[in-house]
């Protein structure tokens, strides 16, 4: 996986002095997904934990819950005009008695989220689409352990450090401890990798982990979290109006603005230990 | 549109101490976008210049290049099963002599960017459907200019302060004066929404002008640039690898970490003044 990340020599101009170092770019390249042979879906995303991100994604849209649900993933040979492997086109094949999406289904063209659907519908569908419920995950997390989290996840994140151009969502256990660490130029890429990355390894529903996002919450995460089973998302910038509704909505506990000793908690403040339940 | 941001009560933890004061949260509501009545695309974003969304939007996807292609933008009324008006589904008229896009062609379920293709057939497909040349634009661009546009672009975001969760994109004369500025949750919407402005101002292609984002620079801000005829882009952050890659194929200049007295840049640096050429 040497594309995470690629090199290019770039000017670089400080007060007027000009400079040409070769600087570390965040790798971006679509990715192809399908399921059972027939195209599904093209995300920009960077390369790596491919198959992670396939399995993620169908968690997130309510086609798969278990591993047993996937019977195979594999990169798609000749999937170019001249036959060469790009690595760039992924297949999953489900188990027999799991019902393929259908893309024609209200989903034409395409949308920038992962939100396919009218808002107070979207809200519906996640609430019906929903293996198992995080309302109520009896997890109690410690505001010390919370407030540990960003800087564990930037230790942890390599490639962040090289590029400034790549989001990571990070795993943890109630205690803090990171279970998984994922990084792609999208936000909703590096959780759908950290959330196939669970599905794979038989962890789903992730009840008594804590989701910690580098960037803002957005609709999009807050649902993803919700279908992973997920109880508690936080993030270092701000959530939307709709991630906060969601949330409240779906009994998961949103935090944003984790930064220093400080947070904002936006939903689910009764699973913050200390607190006023 | 009092729908931008939403208060509320928030629940903020420093130092252990907590206090629940009101928090100013960016609106997120999702959009559905017709046109010629029927479904086009969904994207959640900022209520507020819907019509310069939707048509900024479809100038990015190449269906409209000049304001007389399209003879009215209204909201759509009884959208919901009560028959109340959201204001979240908008129709797109276009004049006769345009043909519409077909939401079936390879383009099936959604992806989570502009890019519904693969890689390089993508970057062929800008070069093919954008209407003009941004290569051939002969403005150069001061580097003093450009280091200021930061600053003029957070003076005019008043949103941005109240919520930290907008992004932010300014157009931008080659000399810094501020043409437009739109704001989003969704970077790519607040860019769509400043293209759709010029389009319906009569200004495209966006000859001598600079588009400043206030995040990173992806593939698909840089297809959107080049679709709407922008020579320059500056992010605040970093390029991804495509969208540099991108850049230097369309012949558009790309900067990138533009902060206080230094910029990197990652294409078209012959418009830059006082450097090697």
């Amino acid at each position: 996986m040497g594309r995470v990340t690629t090199r290019r020599r770039v000017l670089r101009i400080v007060d007027g002095v000009t400079a040409e170092p070769v600087d570390t770019l965040a790798a971006e390249e679509p990715l192809e997904i399908r399921v059972n042979g027939k195209p599904l879906v093209v995300t920009m995303r960077t390369p790596g934990d491919d198959f992670d991100l396939a399995a993620g994604f169908l968690v997130s849209e309510g086609v798969v819950r278990a591993a047993g649900e996937i019977t195979g993933i594999r990169y798609c040979l000749g999937a170019t005009a001249d036959g060469v492997n790009t690595y760039n086109v992924v297949d999953v094949v489900l188990a027999g008695w799991v019902p393929p999406p259908d893309p024609s289904l209200e989903r034409n063209f395409y949308t920038t989220s992962s939100c396919g659907l009218c808002g107070k519908a979207s809200l519906d569908a996640v609430r019906t689409i929903a293996s198992w419920s995080v309302r109520d995950d009896p997890v109690r997390l410690d505001p010390a352990v919370i407030t540990a989290l960003p800087g564990t996840l930037r230790v942890a994140q390599r490639v962040f450090d090289r590029t400034g151009g790549l989001h990571a969502a990070g795993l943890f256990s109630a205690d803090g401890r990171l279970l998984c660490l994922r990084e792609d130029v999208g936000r909703h890429n590096a959780v759908d990798k950290a959330v196939g990355w669970a599905l794979r390894d038989g962890r789903l529903p992730l009840r008594d982990t804590i989701l910690m996002v580098s960037g803002r919450a957005s609709f999009e995460l807050v649902q993803k979290a919700v279908m992973a089973g997920v109880p508690a998302l936080a993030a270092v910038s701000a959530p939307s109006s709709l991630a906060a509704d969601l949330a409240a909505d779906a009994g998961l506990t949103l935090i944003g603005f984790l930064r220093g000793a400080s947070m904002n908690v936006y939903a689910g403040a009764h699973r913050v230990l200390g607190l006023p339940s």
